[in-house]
């Protein structure tokens, strides 16, 4: 199998598409439709909350399949109906990938060291029960690596042995980030958004494939433009997941600089501003083309 | 409903005991006549694990009831076995409640605000399904602040509602811990971890009960007992949920300093030490006279 980040080049150009679908399905922002089928086959129950969640995903996945070129079902949205909500998390990922899309499973997991094994392989790599071999559902997973490299270690030991990849949180995009991430160490003198890009960097050198990328990413606001451009120069070989993009303020402006010279590097992401809106094909249309516009 | 921190106060004091029991079932590790059992029952499936997982849990929490505060269930474990694993997971957070101890979800969850709200929903506060409520399975959930305020608002705010608590890490107790927790500022001259304290401290200064204890608590590993007594000065009025007793190497004599003088403010995990004993009751008793020893 091809390194994740190989896969992800040939996909971005492939499609002419750095666009990424956050798949965060919300119970009372679906058509209208889509939940009375589900209720009226499944009762009010949770299955049939579920079963909405998964025929929404459908549609989406079916509307913009060669417009994007990997979708991001955030887990949050799915635990809240429990382990019918991981159900439709399940079948979401299977149904995107025989699409021929990449699924990358924002988690933002993170453990000591013989948990996050658990976490790797309940993702990414995949559980031995009763002697058969089950595989992870998802391509690549995010990941928040405040404890340092020994909770990271078993994911890139996952990402080689099955081409995965992870994305770790570097610098997020919500307004209160810098909280933590922009305090300036005193030994180095950058900021934790910084030290832990240069982690990244260390840590992802060994899964880098023929593309000149690794397969360990990074989390990159896209509402944080200067920041992105700075962190670009700490991870040149690193692809950046840039959630923000639209409903969260960022624009095609603010995340030219995330990308490197060779229009790769970048992986852009919109949620609400594509699912929800009223045709999301045409959503993702206008996103792709803004973005082809700017990555040069 | 009363505030979580005066439930684990008023169970500490009922039982005589600090000890949480961390239940992270293995498929390989169980004992084998549970899982030949579920295999019987229910063939070689993800469902028959899951059974195996929820009855070798029924049984860790029938043997310590009465000597344990609270149950610790790792979502990891449980995430592995997919949506069945999270069907085990829910059963026994409700078997554990209706047993009388208090649950406390170990998924170190993080986000930003909106998707934050959603996992806030999803372990603690509840969803509302086509106008039926239904309530979260766990009295506290551990989380990780690396986002900032904004993205730990929301559990707080589930916190006030449904009188739930949670845990954020400050000190984890693996050996790379210190990659990022150690660091010193350059502004306030204090690491990581302590910077992290001081929020916690901050955040949870609403949600203090009678007990004078917070329902914003702290991880702090055990394996760390010079950060533990600092970070105590800290935080006096949050409780310590220290991992790392046991397996890790964490020890009786290295917590004492988490406790304040009352005897209180620390909840100490053991999981493997535990529940893989030969005889986990015994265990148990033992970990509780021990740790009842240390904190005077």
């Amino acid at each position: 199998m091809q390194n994740f980040a190989d896969s992800l080049v040939a996909a971005i150009k492939a499609k002419n598409s750095v666009v990424c679908v956050g798949l965060d399905p919300q119970l009372g922002k679906l058509p209208k439709g889509i939940v009375e089928k589900a209720q009226a086959e499944h009762g009010n129950t949770l299955h049939a909350a579920a079963v909405a969640f998964f025929s929404f995903n459908k549609w989406i996945i079916d509307s913009v399949k060669d417009l994007v070129v990997a979708v991001k079902p955030q887990l949050a949205f799915y635990e809240e109906l429990g382990h019918e909500g991981i159900w439709a998390f399940e079948e979401t990922c299977k149904y995107a990938r025989e699409a021929g899309l990449l699924v990358i499973a924002d988690g933002k997991r993170n453990d000591i060291g013989s948990t996050a094994e658990a976490y790797a392989r309940a993702f990414l790599g995949g559980v031995d029960l009763f002697g058969v071999k089950l595989t992870g559902v998802a391509d690549a997973l995010t990941v928040n690596a405040y404890l340092g490299l020994d909770g990271v270690k078993p994911f890139l030991g996952t990402c080689h042995e099955y081409s995965r990849g992870i994305f770790i949180l570097v610098r997020t995009s919500n307004p209160s980030s810098g909280d933590l991430q922009a305090r300036i160490t005193a030994d180095e003198g950058i900021s934790v958004a910084e030290l832990m890009g240069h982690f990244v960097e260390s840590w992802g050198s060994d899964l880098i494939g023929e593309s000149g990328y690794s397969s360990v990413g990074a989390v990159v606001g896209a509402t944080y433009p200067e920041e992105a451009k700075k962190l670009r120069s700490v991870m040149p070989k690193s692809f950046f997941l840039l959630p923000g993009f639209g409903a969260q303020g960022g624009t095609a402006a603010d995340v030219a600089d995330a990308f490197n010279e060779d229009g790769l590097g970048a992986l852009v992401v919109s949620a609400r501003g594509i699912i929800f809106a009223e045709d999301p094909r045409a959503a993702a249309l206008e996103m792709r083309d803004e973005l082809n516009k700017v990555r040069g």
